[in-house]
Formats: C-alpha cells, structure tokens, sequence
C-alpha cells in the first residue's frame, strides 16, 4: 500500500529532493510524456539535476516536450512515476525500478498502489492537470514550455476536450494555459490531423474491409497482419480506424477484428445500447464494459473468426427483439 | 452602414421588443442555430413571441437544439441575424427580409455590414460566445437547454477547441457551460464521431483515387460526381475528405478535385510553406490565401484537370528549390 498524500505534501517532498529520476509508461502517449517533461523542466527551476526513463521508443513528433531539458546523467537518489496506473505498465522499467519508486503520480481510478507515496485525483482528465496544480504549489513558473506540456497532455488525454473525462478545471486549465501563449493549435495540427502515408494507405486497405451485417446494425473491419507489413504502419497508427464501425449511423455493434503476430485474432467491440459487448465477447471467453468488450481466437483464419463472431452478432442482435 | 451597439445597447434593444424573428444562414451549422435557438430561448423567458427562419433544411442532428422552443406565427416585428456576415448568406431569406434586419449578431471579420445595427466581436471563436454574454447581459437564465445550444456552436465552429480561433474565453465558456451539465460529450460525438453509412461509403471510394506526386510533396484526390450519385453522400459529407492530402507528412501541397453538376471542376489546395496555394491557383485564374486557395476549369474532364493541375503543382515546388 502507497500512503495518499495531497498536493502540498507531494510539493514539499519533491521540493527536499535532488537527483530524480522520472518514469513515463510504455506506448509512451502525449499525458505521461507532458507530465515527464513538464514536472522535469519544473524540478530543474529549482537547480535539481532530472533524468527520465520510458521502456518504448518515443515518437518524434513529442520531440518538442524534451527540447532544453537538461537530462543528466547520474545514479538516481529518487524515482517518480507520472500517469502509470500498475507497475507492469513501466515495461522492462519494473525490474530496473519497480521497487523504488518513491512517488507515483496518477489519475486512473484503476490505479493499483506500488510506489511509496501516491498522489491520485481521479477527476484529472488527463494526469497533466495534476502536474499543473502541483507545479503551482511547489512555487514553480509555468513557463510557456511547460504550459506546452501539460496543454499536450490534456488536449491528447481528452481526444481534443472530446470525450466525457473533460471538467469544468479541464477548460479552466486550457484557457489560462493558452493566455500563457501555450501552442494549442499547432500542438493539435500535430496529435491530430497528422498522418504517416503507411498509415493513410493501411486505412485505406482496412476501409476496403467494411462490411454490414444484421441488416446495418452491425459493421466490421478487418486488419490482416498484411496490411502493417504492406503498409509500414505500426499498430498505434490505427487507433482511429478500430473506431470507424461504430461511428456509423444505425451500427450497434462495431467489430475490429485484428490479426497478430502470433496469428491470434483479436476482436473489439464497440457497442451502443441495447447491444452490449461484454455479454457478446463472453460468448467466446473475453470480456470488458456493455460499450467496449474483446476476446481472442486462436487456430482460426481471418475469415473463419469473422464468420464465427458475425453468427454471434446475429444471435445477440436477434436476442434484443 | 450599420450602427454599432456593445452589448448594454444591443441587451436594451432586445428587451424592448416583442414579435421577433430569428435568421440563421444558409448551411446552416452548429454556430447559427446555436445562437438562434439560445437566442430565442432567451427572449422566450421575458414572455416574448419569436420565430425563427433558415433558407435552408436543418439537418436532423441539429433537432435538440430546438426542442421545446415554442416557435410561433406571427407578422415580425422586429429581425435579427445570427452569425451571418453578408445579406447574400440568407439565401432566400435575403429576399424576403434583407431590408427590413435591425440588428446583426456576428462575429466575422469579414462582416460586411447590412443591419441597421450591429453587434460585432471578431474576437469570439463561435457567434455563440456574443450571444452567451448578451444572454447574461439581458439577465437571462442559462438554463441547461441553452448551455446545450452555446456549448454546440462552440464546438462546431472550433473544430472541438482544435484550431487556432479558439481564445482562453472560449475555454473559460466552455468550463462554465459544463458546470452547468452541458451535454458536452454526447454533443461531441453527435457532431464529430458520427457518419451515416453513405458518408463512409463516399470516404472509401476517394481513399481510393489517393495519388502522390513531386516526391511525396504533393497529394491529391478525385471526387467525381459519380461518388455522390452511387452512395447518396451529400457535398457536406466529403468536407471531412478534403482535408485528408494536406495532413499527410511531407505533404506540402494538399489538392481536392471536385466535380459539380455542371461537370465544372473545383480545385481545393491546402499548402504548407513554402508552398504558396494562392499563387499556384492563381495560374488558373482562381485566388485565395497563402495557405489554402481554390481554382476552377470548365471544359476539362477530371483527368486533364488533374493532369494539368499536377503538371503546375510540379513547376510551382521547383520554382521552389
């Protein structure tokens, strides 16, 4: 068990410190990387030496969250994990770090206690808002790079203030973020209307796999391992398309069915009432929420695991009437 | 010319009247009817009769913003716009009432006066942030129905807070709006994450005509008015599409080819710098910004527009080197 502190007790210990490391999750996203580099620019207002660790490759288009930290090289006194909700989430950093984790900082209501201390405000939308109101306490300037990082985390955390996580402090953060002269728009052109061409052409080849069932209340997309190999693109590239089915009007059940490395196919499901997914994918061992669900097929083919799971979506659908 | 009124003067004027018909502009979107239906139900709490006018039909998402409202019938006494920057924007409207508006609510700055008074903020990133502040200013409750109506043409116009119109008041509304139970996300998903099966459809078919050209700097797609015909998407469906070659990487010159029923071929550029979209389309007789510009050719089939539109593309990003 972590012992809960609040923020100005975090402040004061941060504050006590030198020497820090600061651990960001795997898949490394714009919250845990705006929370790394906004704590660590932060830190170092305060003359303390920072070093940061993430398991994942982290990609260039956050290169500008790290620009002017000064990353130092040295054996860590104390290490800080930010929007790392278990410790199996820091990668091969668990076995380097697990154990010394002195502070996690967090916003996921799932978050299983590993570090010695927690700061947990599940009402973040993104773990930045934390960062930020921490960063105030401790008496540090929100300068207009770090008012670049914690906007990052926020605008990535919220699908750009889209989802049901904003708040009102979500906005109230953002507006005196953007009075600082935070790059709101350029930093949204970037997390959001940017695409590799492999990841254009994987959506292209995966659109061409759309198909309606259940007299429309039903669309499926199917991504053979092919279209990575084809394209170039990497799974993260096609977050957006597993979207795409259930964004369709009428659709209840939107399916994605993925092919692995290992030849299992994994199918999420997204579902709008009455469907619900969970009851869905429990039919063949997976689970999840009544709007988002998954489960796995091993030994079958692409098109025997959409017939298979298509029969399902017929029985489920048929079951609602 | 019209008379400028700051919002005591335009609050007053209302209050003073009665029988009150509300104009939004053709193609109409989230802002106009936002501001029109906040605008009424404003009004309405002071025991006034309103009526409302568009040119044009309202689409079937936008019906929770006039629920409730009793719109009645009546000779008008008085005619106000809504973020209408130009008579010609009534449509047919123009006709019937152009004359005869006594007060404008805008927020273009391309606002070319036609009311006998105005009340103009370019400042504000939705129309619906002035109507917002008048509200407040009359001594208006913003009831939830109206925090619905403000919080869509929020929304709507900034691209879900994305792009670069958006101000700190933008977001300090938005807070507010949400403290008071704004239905943000569910507005969200209606307006952004929402396709009818046409739509993707339409998508899929112009992924398909995806070309590169000049080195992966220029990208282009077709949308022949076939497209429109087989799937049933209308225009405003592919807006979405037209963005898509612009935001690839590397992509410095994003062109749309679109054909019209009068087989006339619309060029849409979109460029990056040091591309320059006016000056490309110039060479065509068309015009426009730096960064986003248009042209037209009549007689050419869409390839020999495409073949002659690239070949300028080529020279322009020479010219370039």
């Amino acid at each position: 068990m972590s012992k809960n502190l609040n923020l100005s007790e975090t402040a004061k210990l941060l504050l006590g410190w030198d020497n820090i490391l600061v651990i960001s999750h795997v898949s490394p996203d714009g919250d845990t990387l705006g929370c790394a580099c906004a704590l660590m620019r932060g830190l170092s207002q305060f003359g303390k030496k920072v070093k940061f660790y993430c398991a994942d490759e982290i990609a260039g288009k956050y290169d500008y969250l790290f620009e002017g930290i000064e990353l130092e090289d040295f054996e860590p006194e104390h290490i800080v994990s930010v929007d790392i909700a278990d410790k199996e989430l820091m990668g091969k950093g668990k076995e380097l770090f697990g154990d010394r984790v002195e502070l996690a900082i967090d916003h996921h209501a799932t978050h299983k206690p590993f570090a010695e201390n927690l700061l947990l405000d599940i009402e973040s939308a993104g773990a930045v808002e934390i960062i930020y109101l921490l960063l105030k306490e401790m008496g540090a300037k929100i300068d207009l790079p770090i008012a670049d990082c914690i906007y990052t985390g926020l605008t990535t955390d919220t699908g750009c203030f889209k989802y049901g996580n904003v708040t009102p402090r979500t906005h109230t953060v953002a507006a005196e973020l953007i009075s600082m002269g935070a790059h709101a728009a350029d930093i949204n052109r970037v997390m959001f209307d940017s695409k590799s061409m492999a990841q254009v052409e994987a959506e292209r080849m995966i659109l061409e796999t759309l198909e309606f069932s259940c007299g429309g209340r039903c669309a499926m997309v199917k991504v053979p391992i092919s279209v990575l190999k084809k394209t170039g693109a990497k799974e993260s590239d096609l977050e957006g398309v597993a979207n795409i089915p259930r964004q369709i009007e009428g659709v209840i059940l939107g399916v994605t069915l993925k092919e692995k490395d290992d030849g299992v196919i994994k199918a999420s499901v997204r579902a709008n009432p009455p469907a619900n997914a969970a009851e869905l994918c429990s039919k063949f061992g997976g689970g999840g929420h009544t709007g988002a669900a998954g489960c796995s097929f091993s030994g079958k083919t692409m098109s025997e695991a959409a017939g298979a799971f298509l029969a399902a979506c017929e029985e489920h659908l048929k079951g609602l009437e």
